[in-house]
């Protein structure tokens, strides 16, 4: 709760990186991008969604779900490991089987000492051609969270969360001054060129504007390159990670869909600074959302004719 | 409620102009404007937010209450005539008057047959060094609405609204095609360029991601020009106006603070094509969205540790 500049900055990280159907080479590259950002100074550092394998979601298979595993499992305990030896805390999304028939697309907090913090679990669930994600992921049930890491207090959304300002609002009142959305995000091959920009370009701005409304950072992880699992024509992963900052300036992009990372500082205090500069918190008319707890507002809910 | 293609389209437009201290004449300048805007096709046309004087809100001073009026009243039977002649539906943002002592900064909207259609009244009160609004402007207590006018069903927000995810939401969640948001918002004289920059484009993507949220159209009708009514340093109006697509494109907007209008072609199917393409209205997580009800989530009240 430290005003304007009182309090210690850190460093956060998105990898961005493509991913192949075999689940060790995947962690490999994974660790080899992570010790990298670390090298450099990253203290928190967020995978793309599900980077052990490729994006299985585009078909429905029951094969698909042999890919899950528990949270803490293998993948976890690795990155546990590997969280502990760089004393950096990372993000780390996985297909998670919670039980028999209960599966999850989750993410794992690991915190700088190589402890388990939490897990966040996808809230909100696509499905749409290629996307066929309601197959596979029960929707979470642990709600929009915070953690307080060694370095910073941060949430976690996932992917499709992405496009939801409710997620990025609950998150950002739980404490988070920076918001982490691991991704996998692509174009159909073949898209119009202007319709891919744009596709390109709301995903972007939606994001940013999450960081002008809750004042906080974003970092977005995405995959880049083509897959195709299934066959058919795959999907083209834009990778185009970025990072913005609690004005919703662009502050860091890996440009295309390139393996690699960004850096940024995070400073708490410009959060502590934006948030008085620009009060939406104070302002929020809380007596008014109510409706914002129904799916929709028939003409017999909603105010006017 | 067509299916991709079986509804009427119709044209929006925004009205941006320069206010001086002299009622009549920006009444006159508004009328002009909206003449030249309907005849050039525009079917609903949204003037400024206040656009009937000066920005007085740059200070306190009990003189500023005289320049309120009563909806309807003088203004607004002006405009209703004004919409009969045309046959135009028109969004007029007044100082409003309801009672000694209870004044609103609100929005009449009148339809195509200068009936007056129904009032919105600012959800969200700004306060911040020259724009002291909440000395002036009780809170709205109408809630955010749609009205379904000749043309189309539409909403209004004003100003400070449009940084709440929340209002556009609702907005839309009772019907909205198209979110009209009246603004008087502009630059200190002195700020930093890069600073001045990153306001613009904060103020602008937040709205152009409502569009992408809601898969709606959204109107953002500003004013222009340096003001300073109350002495000191004034502010420079940045005009501005734009209009986006229910992809979140910007499909039109005025360069600079120049006075004059934008129009844009609104396709219902569209909206309803979008929200098919993008169903975020099916996967909204309503189980999960009781916290936006409250002010911020304390520890106690916030999942995660």
């Amino acid at each position: 709760m430290a005003f304007f500049g009182m309090s210690k900055v850190f460093h956060v990280a998105a990898v961005q990186m493509r991913c192949s159907a075999d689940r060790e080479s995947n962690l490999e590259n994974a660790e080899r991008l992570v010790r990298a950002a670390a090298a450099d100074g990253a203290q928190i550092v967020c995978l793309p969604e599900i980077f052990t394998g490729q994006y299985f979601c585009q078909s429905e298979s029951v094969e698909g779900f042999r890919l899950a595993e528990t949270i803490p499992g293998p993948s976890t305990e690795r990155m546990q490991s590997l969280a502990r030896e760089l004393e950096t805390v990372l993000v780390v999304p996985l297909f998670e089987k919670r039980s028999e028939g209960v599966y999850h697309n989750s993410a794992a907090i690991i915190d700088a000492d190589g402890s388990l913090l939490g897990v966040y679990r996808k809230m909100h669930i696509p499905d749409d051609p290629g996307y066929y994600e309601k197959y596979y992921f029960t929707p979470g049930d642990l709600g929009f969270r915070s953690w307080t890491t060694h370095f910073g207090r941060i949430g976690v959304c996932i992917c499709w969360d992405q496009w939801f300002p409710e997620a990025a609002r609950l998150t950002a009142m739980s404490g988070a001054h920076v918001l982490f959305y691991p991704t996998a995000i692509g174009w159909h091959p073949g898209t119009d060129p202007e319709l891919a920009r744009a596709q390109h370009e709301a995903w972007q701005i939606s994001m940013r504007a999450h960081s002008v409304a809750n004042g906080c950072y974003v970092v977005a992880a995405n995959r880049g390159g083509h897959e195709k699992p299934a066959g058919g024509n795959g999907i083209d992963f834009w990778g185009r990670s970025f990072i913005s900052d609690p004005h919703g300036r662009l502050a860091a992009e890996i440009e295309g869909d390139r393996e690699g990372y960004i850096i940024q500082q995070v400073d708490p205090s410009v959060v502590d600074h934006q948030r008085v500069e620009w009060p939406f918190f104070r302002d929020r008319r809380i007596d008014a959302y109510e409706g914002l707890t129904k799916r929709f507002l028939d003409a017999e809910d909603a105010p006017g004719g």
